[in-house]
């Protein structure tokens, strides 16, 4: 018979591994293969297998992990080192070597095993899918897979053939009848019990043996021709060899191979194909992990009515898939993202480093044209771009969205769930606590506050500054020690010594005293409601704070400068170091005091640990959203977070290896007015993250841009006047100017811009026209009427088809073009000057004797570096609201300057600015309750 | 041949099953096996094979419902319908009927249905659950089991015989080849590949056809006495029938017939047997259902150290079990459950529903002597106990705990998780947000106070009626309109009226005006910071607010009064009536005004909906714990929620089956020592839930019992004095008065009482066996010493057998004995009288002026029937916190009483009780922070 020699197929295969594991390094920046078994025990005969593998593994170049549990373990820290194996991403196939010690359940601890590192194939999932006609498992078992790889390089044809396997093990016999079936052989499956084996065996065409029992199968069994895979593996006696046994199967060779056409030597058959299938799969279950698992998006279809209904009944007559399909069409593992609830998930930022060697997508920003109370909808043009990109030309396509404040909620109708058929679900949700990040926020900013009073309280109320060294340094046990956070100070201070006993009593003095000048204090507390009485508040009238009130107040919670913190940073440890730095107020010498001078910047870290994971959800149409951080718009950046954007671009991302899709697309919207929102993207956001983004969509309306040429005022609770719903091209025309500033403002960055026409149904044509017409004039690259209110994904299509023609020109081009509108390396007032020239089209700006001062105060504190978040009007170009379309000839004042150290800006104030909005005489929440036997929210916008 | 008939074997087991069915909704209150069947489109072989299902599911009285949707479904949608079947827990089978049309991805939406439900067992899991020896798969496919039920009534011995099976089709074919070999039969699956068919099927001793092809089987292929199973339903054409076909199977029944032994007809064969079948299936998973699908607990093993490490280094040193486990091994369903991140959950209160029919799990609270600053250890013991009761006796066994607030978490060393090996884990997640619960209620209590403010300043603001009248109730497009909750406004003012525009004048003024007077406003902000500056403040004070200032203050969140509400209430509705009605101050009349005169009791429902859900969390051994609400202890009752205790008692609970676990034990823990914490369990809290206990653990310490009997005070910062540390028999023994006091208070309520003598290592064996002299004197009903904060759960042993032995003796008498202190129909200061008298030992009370007023006003507004909450020092059994022991001869002071009108009680104030903390000079925030590279906290106690 011909031999067939399972030695030099397996060494061929895993030559072909070797080269295919260098390639995967290669080009996906030294990615490697991982494969980790678990071995419980001592036994002999285990050791040996693991070593086999190991060696195998070492060989082809892949990772290999061995951890060994002693026999004494339990059956929960076996499930523990199990689980956290299939949280690590960098683990691509996990084994248990079987069999455990006695007392363990082997079905609990392989079925712990997830399915998708299952590279032994035992899995019951993989079973199962194995089991059935037209299902494919992720895993072929690996001794099966060996015998048909033998057959099917031998070339034997088993179509129709008569196949008989000998054994019935679920690790052999029960998995290869099934894979010899699916080749379309006929299989009988026989063992222990089965009557007249031999009968049986002859008829066989092909014959497979895996009992265990030496060379029990003769020649004389055997129909002539036929084809046998020999897998069992037996020690018989043998005084000739050195060990006194040699190793036989399951079928007497000599005698078979007489008859037999072809047959598998023991050693050297089946024995090296096992371990050769099992780097196989571990080497198929590494590429999975590096495209990552993502699914075919499963789109919600919309029901589209007319007229359209209000948004809620819109949003709830949609159900979500659940949250954790969405996270599985986008290919994250079960470890990195933590259900919230079914429709909410936080992403953690482990993710970024088992993507990293992906090429980012396409990154679109999202602006408008100057506001107007009439309404632009970019939130609604923001989701039904990305539902178009998604639902209709099938891209990966991921919105970047702000978590509004739960203050205006309750207060006058807000929201920014988008609108019509382009919204975030469940919008109750969206709009309540979602995850809880504005709570934390608020938690961490508040405790702040507190430290900053009670501080001052305890240095006033202890004259003595020994005392209050002591008590800020006491002795445990008779040892005093500084914690970390107060060797920072130290640090700061030029302090070297470490041993508190050891500092000269000028050095206690100037540790133990922040000296904080109670008018310097910039640290307002906050909280989520909009609570006008909390704006100007007397703190400290309690008999026990002995008469040291203070006068300070209540921001919005969203006003913080921690969620501004939030939105600018790039991971854990940056997020540390920023909440660190926030400065409060100066001390009576005019240095700045900071959070860890209060010794509290490791806990407002600790408060926002799970706030810095963005939080995950979806359109209407079931693609995938971030909501992470609401920064005010006016006096910090109001942009959504560096890390939302950053994650998405890489979820929405494409691998190196051929067969991946092409990169999707993340969309994200800028706050306000493109002179405001826009501006700080690029200036403040972008050259944090260091992200360049491909296109600029700018959402305009017919009828704000009629207001803007001119058209009447629009207050609330009267009428609008008719020249908004009847055609006034002129008018119009006049108001593109406003479009045209801000057009050429975003090419001022360098990149291309496409105008989304938001459409009325008043709107006329030749009003639509105009504008169009003026978009391109004005330099953008496209300009296209959108109906994504009306029509969900469908209404933004020709949207969609702009971006990613023009994301097409961007990509090839590298992003080149993109540049800062200017240097931050220049004095405070030359930023402000050239962002207000620049952006607004003012002739310059006015600084207030404050606003000077304040220049002084952070050029002598450092502080002149940081960019610049001008804090304006969102109503005009100018600083002044009620300026429309493109005013000249205005000079910009500048009242007053601050500074958010640890978010890294400065704020020139050009007007008052609101920080605690106020509840009317009758809020909405007078419609919102709940049913209580559904618990359905009713009556939230 | 022998007909084998399965029309007959059929309609036996289904009169089984109906009796089946029957049985088990008259021992479960009505339940119900319930079996679901989605068909998409209008196939009408379909639709027969749905009618069929439907009328012998009908005549067996099982539940069945028919989801018919449209042929043009989208994927998602028929996804979410399965869904939504998988959700519901009253659903207990469901099936798809195939095929699908086509553009469906049938393998995709079999998978999507919980295994748990796959009464048809397609399910890939089922099916290699089926496939592997040893394994059991939950469901056995219906027309393969038939077939296997068929051959068993029929007495075919398959052991060892050949048997042939011709299809593979994945519902026949291929998993009946699974369950011939499961009875060690020898099987051959042939198909349509198969070269020499006719031999093959010769060799059959047992032949199973399944392929579609009328008679294709003759008699002339058959070995002689071969048993045939004919699956086959083919039609023919039959002129001589009315609908000109009849129905034939794959075997050709004349010619089979005269060689088989054995066959089944066609049509009266496997046809009945597969309906049957799936309504065994059903069934079977309904019993499951009722049982609850609970799991072993995994525990987790404890590494022992000495000296016992610091409480974070022992819980950072666990890793807990995903909480998801957790979940599953207590049965809950997937969707019973919300995860929060990996180690937090919130069970839904559906599961109250499903678990209706229960018997309750034993309910034990742990209370205390009177505390000392040398602290007792009630948490520590409460999840010791746990941890014996679960992880030694092998009880399911709960802790319900409170959630702690974060004031004192930063403030001064706080947090309750318990200490040493007994503990909740993780530890830092309990000290923090948790699910956010303590923020939700912050931010309803805020919403509240900031519309009280507001609605002031808007009446103060527009002095004429019908201004203020038109500003609550605007016209909408012309109409006016009252808000659901502005029209329980107009009930409760008697104004029948329900259209606006036809209310008189005065009317509009009652309405409008809630003329709330400014001096009874009990309603203030709350934080969950330890803002000291915060306690007294001057609100109002910015311009806009127009000198309209006014003082109030800050307390900590946990002090607000929906933190109590949250604790009692009993389920939504319930919730939501309880936030309506709170009284927040009185009108100028005197008259209560309440959130929803405000407008605001709903939207503080929707703010408070997800808290209401308890949070699961574990225990250092892998048991659960619910941690939900946490009221303050004086000024509130200082318990933990009663629909934790709820859901835990039935989660622990047993069914009315005969093979189901012994009830389980639910241990609660109620605030400082029993003359406070236990009373207000019994006269608060369980009167509310109508649950009756079955144990009181009283907890004492010999250290805490020596101050008590004298022994000096202890002052934080100075060394404490030997006395504590050396054998005192005399002091234990005087200070075992105290204990022996709330030994006998607990007997009142007719509660048995077992003493748990919590163990410090200098205790001396004499000082242990004076308390438990002293406590079996008192009527406890036993005292053991334990020692789990060193040991775990081992340490508790002894402790968990004497609660069980209570408990049987109290469960066997079915809770008779226990009674409440007083009647709440007495009149007010009858109530506060017995508990000063009975509970703390006093004379009698005194009543100042204040106080008096209160009464009357209480009186005069319907409040005099709720019962006492007193708000009372818990240093002391007096109100003198300086009076250790036993004090005898005192007076209660009772200085004030306030409402708590939605919590449900009155709280008499007998001391000044702080509501706000404040932070030390070196508050614990020092120390805290995380590791940026693994997130881990640090720290934290």
């Amino acid at each position: 018979a011909k031999i067939i020699d399972g030695k030099a197929l397996a060494e061929s295969i895993r030559a072909k591994l070797r080269d295919e594991v260098t390639d995967l390094s290669e080009n996906n920046g030294g990615f490697i293969p991982h494969l980790a078994i678990i071995q419980v025990g001592d036994r002999e005969d285990s050791s040996l297998y693991v070593r086999q593998k190991q060696q195998a593994a070492l060989k082809i170049g892949m990772k290999f992990t061995h951890h060994k549990l002693e026999a004494t373990v339990s059956q929960a820290e076996l499930l523990s080192v199990v689980h956290a194996l299939n949280d690590d991403y960098r683990v691509h196939g996990i084994l248990v070597q079987l069999p455990l010690p006695d007392g363990m359940d082997e079905k609990l601890v392989t079925e712990a095993i997830d399915y998708h590192k299952d590279v032994d194939g035992f899995h019951s999932l993989n079973i199962g899918l194995l089991a059935k006609r037209d299902h494919e498992p992720l895993f072929e078992p690996c001794t099966p897979k060996g015998c048909i790889e033998l057959l099917r390089h031998a070339g034997v044809d088993l179509n129709g053939k008569k196949a008989v396997v000998v054994g019935r093990s679920n690790i052999v016999g029960m998995p290869l009848a099934h894979l010899l079936q699916g080749e379309n052989a006929t299989v009988t499956v026989c063992h222990s019990r089965t009557q007249n084996l031999e009968d049986i065996v002859r008829t066989a065409d092909i014959l497979v043996t895996a009992i265990g029992r030496p060379q029990m199968v003769k020649g004389s069994w055997l129909k002539p021709g036929v084809v046998i895979i020999d897998v069992g593996t037996n020690p018989i006696p043998d005084s000739t060899k050195k060990s006194g046994i040699r190793w036989v199967g399951d079928v007497d060779f000599e005698s078979a191979s007489q008859i037999a056409s072809a047959i598998t030597p023991v050693p050297g058959g089946v024995g090296p194909m096992t371990v050769t299938m099992l780097m196989y799969n571990t080497v198929l279950s590494a590429k999975r992990s590096l495209k990552g698992y993502r699914r075919p998006t499963q789109y919600l279809k919309l029901d589209l009515k007319t007229p359209v209904p209000s948004d809620i009944d819109i949003a709830m007559a949609q159900k979500p898939k659940p949250i954790k399909i969405v996270a599985e069409e986008l290919g994250l593992f079960p470890s990195e993202f933590e259900l919230y609830g079914p429709t909410k998930a936080k992403v953690n930022l482990t993710v970024l480093d088992r993507l990293k060697h992906r090429q980012d997508a396409n990154y679109v920003v999202i602006t408008g044209i100057t506001p107007t109370p009439l309404g632009e909808g970019k939130s609604t043009t923001c989701i039904g771009l990305v539902q178009a990109l998604g639902a209709n030309l099938k891209k990966v396509a991921f919105a970047c969205v702000r978590q509004p404040s739960q203050g205006p909620t309750f207060g006058i109708k807000g929201g920014a769930a988008g609108g019509g058929y382009s919204q975030v679900i469940p919008m109750d949700e969206f709009n309540l606590h979602l995850t809880g990040d504005n709570h934390a926020v608020t938690a961490a900013n508040n405790l702040l506050a507190a430290a900053i009073d009670a501080r001052m309280f305890h240095e006033a109320t202890t004259p003595n500054d020994e005392t209050l060294f002591n008590r800020l340094v006491p002795a445990k046990k008779g040892v005093r020690k500084f914690s970390d956070i107060m060797i920072r100070r130290l640090q700061r201070l030029g302090i070297k010594e470490t041993d508190p006993d050891t500092l000269t009593p000028e050095e206690k003095r100037r540790f133990a005293r922040l000296d904080i000048n109670p008018e310097t204090i910039t640290w307002q507390r906050v909280m989520d409601t909009n609570d006008r009485f909390l704006r100007k508040i007397m703190v400290g009238m309690g008999p026990q704070e002995k008469g040291r009130t203070r006068e300070t107040g209540f921001d919005i919670a969203v006003a913080s400068e921690i969620m501004a913190v939030l939105a600018l940073t790039t991971d854990l440890k940056d997020m540390r170091e920023r909440l660190g730095r926030m400065v409060v107020a100066s001390n009576m010498a005019g240095e700045p005091v900071t959070a860890d001078d209060l010794g509290v910047g490791g806990a407002l870290t600790v408060l926002m640990k799970d706030a810095i994971k963005p939080n995950l959800m979806q359109t209407l149409e079931g693609t995938p959203v971030f909501v992470h951080a609401g920064p005010f718009a006016n006096i910090a950046h109001g942009n959504s977070s560096i890390l939302a954007d950053r994650i998405a671009l890489k979820l929405a991302g494409t691998s190196g290896l051929a067969d991946d899709d092409e990169p999707g697309y993340v969309v994200t919207e800028a706050g306000f007015g493109a002179d405001i929102g826009m501006e700080k993207f690029f200036d403040i956001k972008c050259r944090t993250s260091g992200l360049v983004p491909n296109a600029v969509v700018l959402v305009a309306t017919v009828k704000a841009l009629k207001m803007h040429g001119g058209g009447p005022e629009v207050v609330a609770g009267k009428p609008i006047s008719d020249v908004y719903s009847q055609e006034d091209v002129g008018l119009v025309a006049k108001g593109c100017a406003n479009l045209a500033k801000h057009v050429q403002n975003a090419r001022k960055f360098g990149i291309s811009v496409v105008v989304a026409i938001n459409k009325f149904s008043s709107d006329t044509q030749a009003e639509l026209d105009t504008v169009k017409r003026a978009a391109i004039e004005a330099g953008a690259s496209a300009a296209v009427v959108t109906d994504h209110w009306a029509r969900g994904g469908a209404g933004a299509l020709d949207l969609a088809k702009a971006v990613v023609d023009v994301c097409n020109t961007s990509k090839r081009e590298g992003g080149a073009s993109f540049k800062y509108l200017y240097d931050v390396n220049l004095p405070i007032v030359d930023k402000i000057e050239t962002i207000a020239k620049e952006m607004y089209g003012a002739d310059g700006v006015e600084l207030s004797d404050v606003a000077k001062s304040k220049i002084q105060l952070y050029t002598s504190q450092g502080f002149d570096k940081l960019p610049i978040c001008m804090a304006k009007t969102h109503l005009s170009l100018s600083h002044d609201p009620k300026l429309k379309g493109v005013p000249m000839g205005f000079t910009v004042p500048v009242r007053d300057i601050r500074a958010s150290v640890g978010a890294g800006f400065l704020y020139p104030l050009l007007g008052e600015m609101q920080t605690m909005p106020g509840l009317p005489t009758r809020p909405c929440f007078y419609d919102v309750d709940l049913d209580p036997e559904t618990g359905r929210v009713s009556g939230l916008f």
